[in-house]
């Protein structure tokens, strides 16, 4: 007799944003296969539960998908209750359809249970709604390409077709992204956002425009960050600006 | 003294969607507005809270948003623990914007608590990954606009430029959609899966395309729906359609 196998998204980084259902599954899991991506806290929903880290953080060391297909197969066939643990949303941008393949093939039982996408827990930090009316009626959330070849900018396409771009797995090559986005001709002065880590006590954030993005390497990121870009981000970097220039005018003042 | 607005996400439509941060802050809320699409057992997380309906349900009776704005505020004023629960997460099609310029001209402090947005709920149903390698690295949730105007078909362009696309408040106007985009040349073929009460026990899935959803009008559509655009959706349908002949057959043979 087989278990069942529980795919859930463990939200976009602080423990607390996984939903209730995930956590509760989590509580009764006899084994949780999770992403690098996934908090430590929480893995602590899952007392009882074996723990297996498998890899999967953009461009470093990352099991294998196959090897991952494969343990969940065989786990249910061991235990009863069976997590793959993803951060953000299992169907997006997490490889879930080569899992749910596998499952289905082995006729193995299993639940999709969505979490919070990483886009929604920055923006809620950034404190911006991604739609606004009269001036965004449309977000694309797309992962860029930065290589060569003829549909190399495919991906562009949709970031200028849409009001608000949230751009995942790209900070690392933001100055590259940004040459690619102008060279569409998205104009230089669009207001960006780049959050590193976000939702999480160590996030940072960047105001910055699209020709800013260039020297995104200055920023030092490590974390996993996402790039924001459209108008409804032109107040908060106003805002900011204006903060950081109390804050430097305040730090003049007292130096006197 | 202030108390503390906190604008939650309550998730797709299941009450045990919401996140565990969300739930916890219900407990402790003194009161709650909330949006005609929040599921009546969330509001169960908060059993000390006076609960205020504020209408917000697409194209039916809702609350003036101004009257929204001015109750957060007076409720700040009177109560500590203040949360706006809003089906969804509040940052996409939510109109959080208007309610955080409210509570920021007020100097009332607030805090965003992200939520499953409905498309992550109705793919994990579906059952498809709104992203796939090879497939689709693009994804755009958009709300679309049938009237007339020059830039009435602005949205059609995000549809067309990204592989798979998520139509929110628009299984109303399926008919009009349908005719929209297959006069910008997006294929008639292309598959499409209209999803009802997503999460909710009531839920219901149609399989189609493009050129079918003409039609929309058989399906007799009453709760919030979602329409998906994509290939990715190709091989579900499949699957559902082989299902229906299977059925179909079985009860022929059945009957004879």
């Amino acid at each position: 007799m087989n278990g069942k196998v529980y795919l859930i998204g463990a939200g976009p980084g602080a423990p607390d944003l996984i939903t209730v259902r995930g956590a509760e599954i989590l509580k009764r899991a006899d084994i949780v296969f999770y992403d690098a991506l996934v908090h430590p806290d929480t893995l602590a929903f899952a007392p009882r539960a074996k723990k297996v880290a498998v890899g999967k953080r953009c461009s470093r060391i990352s099991t294998d998908q196959r090897f991952i297909n494969r343990n969940l197969v065989e786990a249910a066939q061991k235990y009863q209750i069976v997590v793959r643990l993803k951060g953000g949303d299992p169907m997006l941008f997490g490889r879930a359809q080569e899992e749910i393949a596998a499952l289905k093939k082995a006729g193995i039982e299993y639940e999709i249970v969505p979490g919070v996408t990483a886009a929604l827990g920055a923006s809620a930090e950034v404190g911006v709604s991604l739609t606004c009316r009269g001036l965004s009626r449309s977000v694309v959330f797309v992962t860029p390409r930065v290589g060569e070849g003829e549909q190399a900018a495919d991906w562009a396409k949709s970031v200028l077709a849409s009001d608000t771009a949230v751009l995942y797995m790209a900070a690392g090559q933001a100055a590259q992204i940004s040459g690619i986005l102008l060279g569409q001709g998205l104009p230089a002065a669009t207001p960006a956002v780049v959050v590193e880590k976000a939702t999480l006590p160590e996030s940072r954030k960047f105001h910055t425009t699209l020709s800013g993005m260039r020297n995104a390497g200055q920023w030092n990121l490590q974390g996993p960050a996402l790039i924001f870009l459209g108008e409804v981000f032109r107040e908060a970097a106003v805002a900011d600006t204006a903060i950081e220039e109390l804050l430097h005018t305040l730090k003049a003042v007292s130096a006197n």
